[in-house]
């Protein structure tokens, strides 16, 4: 991907889907400060099911700083964050390749390792 | 999705990724000249395989018009988008549902009907 924009790809549990809408309907205040405080901009998750019956999360934000590592590792140090992981990754469920690319680094929203999965960008136009 | 950002799906032919990505790397000016004209901004369109498989691209873009329909309408009638849409159908293959969802209306790049596939927006950070 482009270093400021990235796209990333996980399925979501086919029985946490409301679970998941609505956690994302009311994000904790904490997380979206730490998002914003980690220079994430525009960041939108749009869901589909795809032919194989499971339903994907795609992600998609803007990265604005300078150091996209330490600002995912500042991330992934926060306590608030990590709570909400702790709640949001038992709807998710990772590709199983998710390693396999050769990635931007860590995922936001992931911490250490690969959760997300990195997409590769074959279009952009501004 | 919200009325400003589009986000949608559709497979890419397996033997089609090198095609793809050549015509993408270089789209005509005149197809660019008329994305713009449309009111569409920001579009990027990434890529991944999928657990089944199949090569899924995932196309966001911003749309900052009035009238989203109208402008997709003239975008679907201008030839060379025609010409072009004609040179990268082939590439692709439409979700079995494209047509199952309440979408957005037509879709970008489609022309009339689902072409693209609509997603569900559950989540947005500005």
């Amino acid at each position: 991907m482009n270093p400021n924009r990235y796209a990333h790809v996980i399925q979501l549990q086919l029985d946490k889907v409301g679970e998941y809408k609505r956690l994302h309907a009311a994000v904790w205040p904490e997380v979206l400060a730490q998002i914003r405080q980690s220079n994430i901009r525009n960041y939108s998750i749009p869901l589909r099911k795809l032919p194989d019956g499971g339903l994907y999360l795609f992600s998609y934000f803007e990265y604005v700083g300078a150091d996209y590592a330490a600002d995912m590792a500042t991330m992934a140090a926060d306590a608030k964050t990590q709570e909400w992981w702790a709640v949001c990754k038992p709807c998710q469920k990772p590709l199983p390749d998710a390693d396999a690319d050769a990635g931007a680094g860590a995922d936001a929203g992931a911490g250490a390792g690969e959760w997300w999965a990195d997409m590769e960008e074959v279009f952009h136009a501004d």
